[in-house]
């Protein structure tokens, strides 16, 4: 059996649940884990038979055993590990954003040095190999609905994170509407071409003072003609509202959320069903593990990935129209061609 | 019983469709038709019980006997007759729009005659009575889900209209998005201050001939705060599409589609259930009712109507303003001050 | 046009309903009515043109210009007028049963009547018409689940009903039960051969006094091989619950409760859903409808009835079946030879 | 940390299964296994570093650092292994039944040597810990319905099994519908004291030479006065049907079939959804696991076992009473006496 040599970076809460995942996979060998706090979870990692640790990502770089990294580290430090990694000839599998610079440069530098080492890189948009959302991916490239003509996205969070960690992550728009960016985008198989956006605090105003919103209503234009429709919010008391629908010429798709119970309680005074999944992590537990079996399939087969470096750039790109159409108050138009040519 | 005294002008396909629905109301009594073509009809209007009919509305609108006229004639006859039965002090029932001309002036100066006459005029916005739309405004209104922040609406046709048609009773922004920004603005209890609009001809490219579009996605700003989303297209291949969703500090309110069917098939392929209601004929059935009710409540208990003709003039605000802001890829402001104060 | 002349005997809250349906068909001229009370809505009846209206059914069945009657009075009259109206050469609509006396001997003395006068005789089965169950029976007709197997059917009234109009319709097996055998025959289109039946007062142990039940539940037979499942109640605090599942060699199709709500509200507890509709008058409307819609064209077409006299008999003689197997203990078999040859 | 200290006899199909989410519980310490063809697996076993491995499961219960067993062997071989772990001292988890021999001295027997060793015992009625039934469960007991008054059982298998595996395992009744027996007397904490069962081959007559069934309808009665019907089947083309409904005084608690999406797709005929999930293998995983857990947390908290050995007993008689009337086409009485006082 062919199998991966897997370095993991960053065994923080997500470190440790993609960890859990790829244990399960027979063809990857966890060679080596780094985490900065590495001590914390250092009996733990024993107990799972995972030895070679260390404190230090540049070690587990230069480790000639390892073939493929696994970035799980705070968003702030994709910019460098990501670069060194592939300088370092690895794999790369990273969450987005590349950078946290708004400006892509940053990001562009990130995917040359990518491009120049010849590796894959697969970023994290887990919500493409969603079993509900890729279902529906899969019959619009079918042609189940025919030409698509609209898509929309609903996105809400159950509720306001703190402020210090919305600094650390990035804000709505660029931690949490980015994922809808790439879910529009990918569902309408065009690059988006115009945005404007309405966004404003209609749940936490002091969200003001470190210049972020909490609720969303966008319009997209593609470049194939078609349109999009985004909307988000940050606290939605029943649980994480994770819907999209697509329009075509021929029908429509639509991917409701998701309850982990078909129970129906008749009462006196009305029906009673369970709510959606509260939270990310129980909603998209399957596409945490898809992504990571997509990409280590990409790899051991020499196949596209799923979601590239140039993704993350799109999507990041309609972040910042979004944010200026905001700022503005005027549709901006989103630049599709492609950098690093 | 207190009796409404009813004039009905028009009795093409609408008309009849109403006057049907208003024969099973014992307290009104049908005084009088008129239709242009009432020859065609007279015979089975005769099989009714209803004998006193005449081709001139102008007859109708001088029987002294009739407190309450019915219009339901073609959408550019709207202005004449509205004025002409306020000055002849009739209760007035009407379609929108007042008139064909996007200039509200024309409106103005209908409604200025209906102010001045002291009448009752109530605008034929039937979504407004739909029993699946109400039951989400009333638990709006009752606070199941606290403070609005998100209004989205799905509008659908089934079906292309023809060209002349269209040229006739306004094309698809003074139509048929003109019920969408009423229910916006009513879901919300909020006025529509901003509209940003993306529209074209994704379906029937020739519709451009005649200046329409047959593709629509908006995004609306509240006077309250709130955002509004909204989409339209002309051809949904199974069926009506008639959605609001209602989304709130507290909760989230769904109108989802209305079928006529509860039945699943099962097979070794999937599972089936019906389409939902193929046309507005058969969705908004129990809304044409309704409304006329709520229309003859209002009056023999004189209360405010359900509608009125600032509404119409608020709607057509909105889809001034979307049209122009497809022409200039520009928001547009639309204005909120009351007229004829 | 061809029309039916129609005499309407029985007028009280049923026969009025049933009026009502029967005036909005253009091929029904009612001639005249009977009831008789009839001097309590003698008034109304006036108001509505139908002034030919008399206390004496006899008056009825001798008006020769009437030629279908439709039998809209209390259960224990059947008997005596189907089979005068049947005798008097009328095509006759009548509710279930034909005759208070379980012993069918009272019920096939009338179906011979109806036979010597070579008359049309239609059942209210109304179920038959649901269009629910409509749905279900044709596809299962239309072999889209391939060769029926089971069937099952719940059916649950929303409360109690009084012993006094217990004593005058029959009790549960013979008054509700009855649609539900009847249904079971109908889906499978094969005859019921034996029934075991369990039955007790789960709910209101002071039926005992009138020897009714109000739970039940119980295993068919078919001749066909297949096999059924019904249960009953006479309490479902959310409402009439009005259930057919028929399982297939190549499928399965459910007819699920109707609720006249598609409105969701999701909130920080649950999603609440409006009930099913809460009584039969409110499910059965459009059946109720499609029955005389269906008669009036079987005499208008000379073609079979939907249901008619012999089905009576069959589910009258289930009905029987489960009262002994409940006495006894024991499974009963049903007789499937044809009276009447 | 407590752990369990596990031997694991048996790793067929269902064995291995059980292994990957006995591996996921930190709380287990598997010790040893044993299978009788171990040779087969013995590679797989060490890459998950399980090298305590033998043929011969006597070794096994011999080994003093086990605690506790779990026997996953073919269910000839549970009157054997369970009694010899008993004896050994060890608690066990055991699949249903006890026995192959229907006569329930021989269950009776080995649950004497479970209770003479004070160990626990909890048989696998995996569906107990379904999370659907599960709820339905614990809403039935905190009254959400009031008094129960009927509960129905529908379980329809994906296909037929070849004949050689059914008479290893037990036929319809004492391998499949002995989980619906054990799940009706669960939901409703009652005995069942009648069985009236009608079973016939509607699908594969060629069973009969094997002297079992393929679809099977029966009607139960409860010691606490409250009603049950079940219908099972081998083949149902679409999937693995296993739904539970509970009617009660206030309210009815449904659990639907399972699917593992969300997606509609609608267009010019219907609206499709995806199929339930296809066999137990998808519909019970989440059961398995669960099983498994409260198993553990039995031992670890000394608490009462999810299903004990009485349990299986009282299935068993339910499955010898239906096994019984339908051979003499009569209602069976079901001893609910406890034995092993």
């Amino acid at each position: 059996m062919k199998q991966i040599h897997a370095g993991i970076i960053g065994l923080g809460r997500a470190g440790q649940m993609h960890l859990n995942n790829l244990m399960t996979m027979p063809d990857i060998k966890i060679v080596q884990v780094a985490d900065v706090f590495i001590e914390n979870i250092s009996e733990k990692l024993n107990g799972m038979g995972i030895t070679n640790q260390t404190r230090d990502y540049h070690e587990l770089l230069s480790n000639p055993e390892i073939d493929t990294v696994f970035i799980f580290t705070s968003t702030d430090t994709h910019e460098e590990i990501v670069t060194a990694a592939a300088k370092a000839g690895k794999n790369i599998f990273c969450e987005k954003p590349l950078s946290m610079n708004q400006h892509e440069e940053a990001s562009l530098n990130v995917l040359q040095a990518v491009k120049d080492a010849g590796v894959k890189l697969q970023i994290g948009f887990n919500r493409r190999m969603d079993p509900q959302f890729r279902n529906v991916y899969e019959n619009v490239r079918n042609g189940k609905i025919g030409t698509p003509q609209v898509v929309k996205i609903t996105s809400r969070d159950p509720d306001l994170l703190p402020h210090d960690l919305i600094q650390r992550i990035g804000g709505l728009l660029f931690d949490f509407t980015m994922h809808d960016f790439d879910m529009a985008r990918y569902m309408m198989n065009s690059n988006i071409t115009e945005v404007y956006a309405k966004g404003g605090t209609l749940i936490d105003p002091t969200l003001k003072d470190i210049n972020d919103i909490d609720t969303l209503a966008l319009v997209l234009q593609f470049e194939n003609g078609a349109y999009g429709l985004i909307d988000n919010s940050r606290r939605a008391v029943y649980g994480y509202d994770q819907r999209v629908e697509v329009f075509g010429s021929e029908g429509m798709l639509k991917a409701e959320n998701v309850s982990d119970s078909t129970v129906e309680l008749y009462n006196d005074k009305h029906v009673e069903l369970k709510k959606p999944l509260p939270m990310f992590q129980e909603r998209y537990k399957p596409a945490y593990v898809a992504e990571m079996r997509a990409f280590v399939n990409s790899i051991l087969n020499d196949e596209p990935v799923v979601a590239e470096g140039l993704d993350v750039v799109m999507a990041q790109r309609a972040a910042v129209a979004a944010q200026k159409s905001i700022e503005t108050g005027l549709p901006q138009k989103v630049d599709t061609t492609y950098p690093l040519n």
